[in-house]
C-alpha cells in the first residue's frame, strides 16, 4: 500500500499524503483514518526514518501522529483549520485534497495547532489552480481540480481561524503566546528540518485590506481564485 | 424546527426534505440523520398524517420510515442508488442535496428499492439545472447549484444500479420480479396516493442508446447537463 502514496522525500524525511486508495468501503472521508494503520507500521519498522503526514485533515490523523515517536509530526493547513465538508461541497474554490471533513476535526486541528506541541506545524499546500480548472475545463463538463490558494494570506487565514476559535470559547487568547504562534507558524518545522530560526520578522495588523478577488497569470483570461477572495483579512508586512 | 423544512402538501401528504438545519454539529452528512427524531415525533403526535420523507439517503432514514406506521413512507431517488460522496465531490453534474452518502447507505438504498416493501417507491428529484449555474454563474466564481437531472432515464437508472448490485452478488436476480420492479418504479406510489394501477406498459431493451451529452433549452447556449451524460443506457419505450 504504501508505495502507491504520493511521497516526497527530503534529507531522509519521508512526506507523506496519508491517504488510502478508493476501495468498496473507503471513501474520501476515511481515506486519511484508514491511512493510519500503515504509519503506524511504517514507524514501527523504521523507528528513525523522519516522517511528515502532510496537511492532517482529521482528529485520529493528530491523534495517530501524537502517539508516534518524535521522527513523526504532522502538518496542518490554513483551509483545514477554517473549513468543513459543508464549505467545499457546493465552492470549488473551497474543494481540496484530502478534503476538509466534520467540525469535530476542524477543532481538533485548531487546539492541536494552538497548543505549542512541536510535533505539529503550519504546511500550507496552497493550491494555485486555474479557474478553468476548478470549472471543469474548456466546455465546463468536467471535474473540478482539488486544491485551494492560500499562499499570500497563509499566515493571517490561521490568525483568522485561532481568533474564531477565541471568539467561541474554544481557545483562551493567552494560550496563543509568541511562542506558540511562532512556533506553529515556522519554528517548529524549521527545528524538525535542521534548519537555523529565522531572523526575520512580521508584523500583522488589522486594516482594510481584502483578498483578492483573482490572481490573473499566463495568457488570455486565464486566473486563479484564492480561498475566501474579497473577504476581510489582516496585513501582513516583512519587517 | 419542522416549521423550518421545506415541505409540500398533497391530498393530505405531508413531503418532507428531511434534514435538520445546518448547526455546530449538523453537517450535510448527518443532517438528514438528524431530522429522524423530529420526524418520529410528527408520527407520534399526528399518527394519522401520510408522510412522505423524500429522497432517502441514508441506511438510518431507510430504517426510520420502515420503523413507522404504514402512513410514512420514503421515495429513493436513481441518483442515490448510483453514487456516493466520491462521485459528487469533484462533479457538480452528481451533486444535490441531500447529497449522496456513503458505501453502506448506497447499498441499503438498493437493497430497500428492491425489497418489495411498498413503504418504498421511486421518487426522482430531477432538477435540470442550467450548465452555468452547475458552473458558479455568469463569472465562474459562485457556488455550485444542487440538483442532478435524470428524468428521461430515471427508470433505466434504477435497472442499471439494480443490475450492478446483482453483479457484485449483492442481490439476486430472481429477487427481482416483475412486482417487485413494478412496485418500486410505480403501483408503490400510485398505491400510497390512491390513484388506480397504471395500464400503461414500457420495454426496456438493451441496444446502442447512450445518455445525451446536453439537453439544449432557452436562448443563448445554455444547456443541461444530464447525469451520467455520455454512457450506455437502456432503451425504453412506452407500448
Amino acid at each position: 500500500m504504501i508505495s502507491s502514496l504520493t511521497t516526497t522525500t527530503t534529507q531522509q524525511t519521508q512526506h507523506l499524503h496519508g491517504e488510502s486508495p478508493p476501495g468498496d468501503d473507503i471513501t474520501i472521508l476515511n481515506a486519511e483514518e484508514a491511512f493510519l494503520p500503515p504509519l503506524f507500521d511504517l514507524h514501527r519498522r523504521f523507528p528513525r526514518l523522519r516522517i511528515v503526514l502532510e496537511h492532517c485533515t482529521t482528529a485520529a490523523a493528530v491523534e495517530a501522529v501524537k502517539a508516534c515517536g518524535p521522527n513523526v509530526v504532522g502538518t496542518i493547513t490554513p483551509h483545514h483549520m477554517l473549513i468543513t465538508i459543508d464549505n467545499w461541497a457546493n465552492d470549488p474554490f473551497n474543494y481540496c485534497k484530502p478534503v476538509a471533513k466534520l467540525p469535530a476535526d476542524r477543532l481538533a486541528l485548531i487546539t492541536t495547532a494552538a497548543s505549542g506541541n512541536p510535533k505539529f506545524f503550519l504546511g500550507t499546500d496552497s493550491a494555485p489552480h486555474a479557474l478553468s480548472a476548478k470549472r471543469g475545463g474548456g466546455d465546463g463538463m468536467g471535474k473540478c481540480a482539488a486544491g485551494v490558494f492560500t499562499q499570500p494570506y497563509a499566515t493571517q487565514l490561521v490568525l483568522d481561524a485561532f481568533e474564531g476559535a477565541v471568539e467561541k470559547g474554544i481557545l483562551k487568547s493567552e494560550a496563543l503566546s509568541r511562542d506558540v504562534l511562532t512556533g506553529f507558524l515556522g519554528e517548529f518545522g524549521r527545528k524538525f528540518y535542521g534548519e537555523p530560526a529565522s531572523k526575520r520578522k512580521i508584523r500583522i495588523t488589522a486594516g482594510q485590506d481584502r483578498i483578492m478577488e483573482a490572481l490573473k497569470f499566463g495568457k488570455d483570461e486565464e486566473k486563479i481564485v484564492p480561498f475566501r477572495r474579497k473577504e476581510p483579512v489582516y496585513t501582513l508586512e516583512w519587517i
